[in-house]
């Protein structure tokens, strides 16, 4: 044809601008599918909702939308801020309040000394006969309950608490205090924390601070206790926690095996389960610390195996905690994790890996072990080849497609943490979290809060508010969530009858949901 | 088979820590042949270096690493923070004295108005005769060639620039100040620049005081000329630029068309061309602002298909500009975009889409127009419905995987701009830019500057250091640099022919820079 001359354009452009709105042009044809298509990839993008679900639904998502709307004219936006500084907006978002009463299923990644809100700890488990302080040359304190008086630690020298308390003027100031020791919550985090090994080594230490008082035998089962209370007034059905199954000590001294802890977790968890009966259960993933060398390693492979031999049902499997960018990967470790295997056991594994960020100093340091050749870069698709049942927070994923596509083929999913993964500085803004591009293209993955009182949070209605709100993108909707409860219980280390029961309960609980929110809806909320 | 007992485990490690290493476990019979499966995915990856090649490659990796090492000593790794403070780090590198060395193809994301270093239009172009200068009430200033005087502009009188220059005390410190308004640069721009919102303000008001001088007809073809010989002295040998084409003018005030301009690039680039033989060509694309209403892009595009026609070996396509996520979404602009397939005529598209990240208002305005069905979130998916040959930037489009597997099974690039997109606030650590999950899995990308002079940069060898120490990863080694160079001619607007001639002048600079390396490595640099 004859290209448009000067003439014949200007011509062209006043028929253009007389006619009538063109006719959808055959450019556009598969527009609508392709778009359909990216909707049908994304979590829950292929559920099937009732008719309730998704008039709910629409009115959800409107309620986002006001929400949005109105965080743009306040110029905050929670998912973009540092969550100390979000949490009091998000407690005053009414899609928040919807998500804490949702059942929202499993909780499957979460640490056994932190389940609990701290206060708790503080104005409870310190309160009680026989409590010691001691205050370390860096400031930081320790606990211990004994009778008589604890022997000497590298320490000041131990105060009983309950006459230091009575020596104090401001008492309730020293509580606050301790309160702050107990958490990672901070006005100016990014002040407080430099780099990311600083917040890793506080984070460490406010374990090492907690777990003189958890590890003490009638606190570590109360602690369990009241962890379970709080995680099921979250709405939360089931939980599988990581547990480092520390010494739990009696007061004249006495140290307990890791049995005793196990044993201690399983009569918890059916005391609990017969008092609220709408609770499905706990088990325990059993997690040696990543510093441990190959041979301490291998012990603790076995002792794993012993135990899940002698609690079946409570027992799920082994994990590596600790920060993955200083600790030993999983190839370093490679002899002691092959064990299980090569005796022909079935020890399943939930490894952490691809716990890894931006920032600063972390993926320098993976960099050069990286040229090294005992790259934790490599924890990805090492995990995977070891079988993980799941792969704990896999930030790394996405840049490992190979090893994407293996856990997409073989339907492992990743416990994602968003809060966590903000406050340890892996990423900054919620709405550019990793997992945004995995819930994107229908990457299995499940909702978990990792440590949620050491935050400032509470049981994992936040982590599904950053989710909801900005990880899932503007389209997530009630499918998007229900999907979720659904992937909690479906990747749980649940047995098949124990699923079974979990989702008829949790169906239960979804449904009642449901038609109470239809009404509160109806009645404008 | 039988579990084990706490006697068997006591024996089973005992054993074991008898046992010689173990012999590799089955499970990771596959682990190598995955690993070399991720490598041969990344950019790269699947291209044969010669035996000179490869072991300069494995001396570059060395030094990388060497670097890497030195900046974690430091606690300063150049692409982990703001390019504004790197560039000096960057400056002493010597993988970066390399990457300039190198003979990098095409440059295919370069702005009209941003080609060359402000120096020369504050020390050359505005001490040449008949410059005026006014100040505007926000503190800014205009430039207008004229004689006689200029006509009044909402602006301070109009002085002449080389009267006041005279009156002035000390004449160097306004010539800096000059320097400053042409950039973005600055020591804190986290205080300069709040937002996104904000800094895209003060980023078209340079290209606002630019204009004034570059527009002017001698200093529009000088600008041109020693915008290429810059790009030609970083080992650059072909670019295409988004070009606005604003009305040229002369002394007297005559404005002339953009056919005008169109002649002005093309007769400069043969001229150029002329004198460096070893530099291969420039085309135009040019640019709308999106900002404009379908009518006004209705005409734009009636004018570029005319152009098109007119200089057919340099207007090489359209694309619109600004702000994407306040102007106009493609979908917003089709019946103005679908205007040549309706009327047969071929106009290659370039569009910018995507380029949206994580800060602050961006993607809470784009949420929002999502809802209104207007979004600018779908323009990645768009681009690819209305035949685009390039995306430029395309951050987005890692969470669109419909349209992803739609651009790559259509081997469709991305024009990738690093430090653009960090100082225009949409990545901040550029080891988490969007282009290295591409990367990783070998979507095809050019790697552009954009507009190098505002950002204080200069061609496009900032851009590929980077790429090639943070965003390819740690493995990104020769063979990632020499496939981003032969993808810059392959996905360029080049015919047939060109591309041929471009490849072979390339390649022999490569054989060249290879064999000079060597040497240098040979001298140990």
């Amino acid at each position: 044809m004859k290209p448009p001359s000067g003439q014949g354009v200007r011509l062209a452009c006043f028929l253009l601008s007389l006619a009538a709105p063109c006719l959808p042009s055959p450019l556009w044809k598969d527009r609508d599918s392709l778009m359909q298509e990216e909707k049908a990839h994304q979590t829950g993008g292929n559920l099937v909702l009732s008719r309730q679900e998704q008039q709910l639904s629409t009115k959800l998502v409107n309620l986002k939308k006001k929400e949005v709307e109105a965080a743009i004219t306040a110029g905050q936006f929670p998912p973009s801020m540092h969550f100390f500084r979000a949490k009091s907006l998000i407690d005053q978002s009414t899609v928040f309040s919807i998500l804490k009463r949702m059942p929202k299923g499993a909780v499957l990644h979460l640490h056994d000394l932190a389940l609990l809100s701290v206060g708790w700890l503080v104005f409870n488990a310190s309160y009680l006969p026989d409590c010691y302080i001691c205050f370390t040359p860096t400031g930081s304190v320790r606990f211990r309950f004994s009778r008589p008086r604890p022997p000497p630690a590298p320490c000041s020298p131990w105060l009983l608490l309950d006459t230091y308390r009575g020596q104090l003027r401001d008492v309730a100031e020293f509580d606050r205090g301790l309160l702050r020791n107990l958490t990672l919550v901070t006005d100016a985090p990014e002040l407080a924390y430099p780099s990311q090994t600083f917040i890793w080594k506080r984070f460490e230490e406010i374990f090492l601070i907690a777990s003189g008082l958890i590890c003490y035998a009638p606190v570590f089962k109360a602690y369990f206790y009241q962890g379970l209370l709080e995680l099921y007034e979250d709405n939360i059905q089931y939980v599988e926690i990581r547990a480092i199954l520390p010494a739990v000590y009696e007061l004249d001294g006495t140290k307990h095996d890791k049995s005793w802890s196990v044993a201690a977790y399983r009569e918890v968890t059916r005391q609990f389960v017969k008092e609220h009966p709408d609770f499905v259960g706990a088990k325990v993933i059993f997690a040696a610390h990543r510093m441990l060398n190959v041979s301490q390693i291998k012990e603790a492979i076995i002792t794993a195996m012993a135990l899940r031999s002698r609690f079946p049902d409570t027992l799920a499997g082994f994990d590596l905690v600790g920060d993955e960018d200083k600790g030993h990967s999983l190839w370093d470790l490679k002899d002691a994790l092959t064990i299980p295997y090569s005796m022909g056991v079935n020890l399943p594994y939930f490894f952490h890996a691809g716990e890894t960020g931006e920032h600063e100093d972390s993926r320098l340091v993976t960099a050069c072990r990286d040229w090294q050749g005992t790259s934790v870069d490599n924890n990805v698709l090492d995990a995977l080849l070891l079988n993980t049942s799941r792969i704990g927070h896999g930030l790394a994923l996405i840049k490992h497609p190979v090893a994407k596509n293996l856990s997409l083929k073989r339907d492992i999913p990743v416990e994602v943490c968003p809060i966590s993964n903000q406050v340890l500085m892996l990423v900054a803004d919620l709405r550019s979290h990793p997992a945004a591009d995995l819930m994107a293209e229908g990457h299995p993955i499940v909702i978990s809060p990792d440590d949620p009182p050491i935050f400032g949070a509470k049981g994992v209605s936040y982590d599904f508010y950053e989710v909801f709100m900005a990880i899932g993108g503007m389209n997530a909707d009630l499918r998007t969530l229900k999907q979720l409860a659904l992937n909690s219980i479906k990747y749980s280390a649940m047995l098949p009858d124990e699923k079974a029961k979990a989702k008829e309960l949790w169906q239960k609980k979804w449904d009642q949901f449901v038609a109470d929110l239809s009404d509160s809806f109806l009645r404008e909320l």
